[in-house]
């Protein structure tokens, strides 16, 4: 699989909870972090239970994969408890399988005076 | 230029305050949104405007550019006197030229209790 596939493939798992499928996904030294809240998990057996504890009946719709190369980016709209929060994911691969995972949830915000007034609220 | 060419042309020539070749990078009718505060700038002579108009001496530094076809992806440290921000930017392309520009900018946050412990911080 390239990085494209192999980014389908990780969100299909995840959405259908295969865990043992989803766990081959990735190097056994796979590291993830969240540079926001500065939350780090190593290694796939903790990253998959991680995954499999995380609350809720959760789904991830995919709005958007781009890769190239060793590297990929996909963007959800992550959805629980009538909740949808957006949710950007930077992978790095090694050897075809996913060995870093970058995770942003980005909120929102009341934007600041701007110095042009060139801009609408939507 | 291809998408990733593309992004990094944008990125340089912001930092170089080169409005000029900036403005040759996007289509007439380009859209700039920022889904976290919902703000939204159309056509470009108001997105060269409102980048032209971004206070302080900032700099984008490139962390990471993914592009796959008409579609790219940045992620840059934001910096302004002192400060760093993380942005990240996804780029849809028409006819070699961007055309949308969708802009996150995740901010830190303490994360809430966990459902398993194998999480460190960092």
């Amino acid at each position: 699989m390239n990085a494209h596939e192999l980014i389908e493939s990780f969100w299909r798992h995840a959405n259908a909870r295969q865990w043992d499928s989803f766990a081959t996904l990735f190097t056994e030294d796979v590291v993830y972090e969240a540079p926001q809240s500065r939350e780090r998990v190593r290694g796939v057996a903790d990253y998959v239970e991680f995954n499999r504890t995380w609350p809720g009946d959760w789904r991830a719709m995919v709005l958007r994969i781009v890769a190239e190369g060793s590297r990929g980016v996909s963007w959800i709209d992550f959805r629980v408890g009538g909740q949808v929060m957006p949710g950007i994911s930077f992978f790095d691969l090694r050897d075809g399988r996913i060995a870093h995972i970058t995770d942003w949830w980005p909120e929102p915000y009341e934007p600041p005076p701007r110095a042009t007034d060139r801009i609408e609220r939507y």
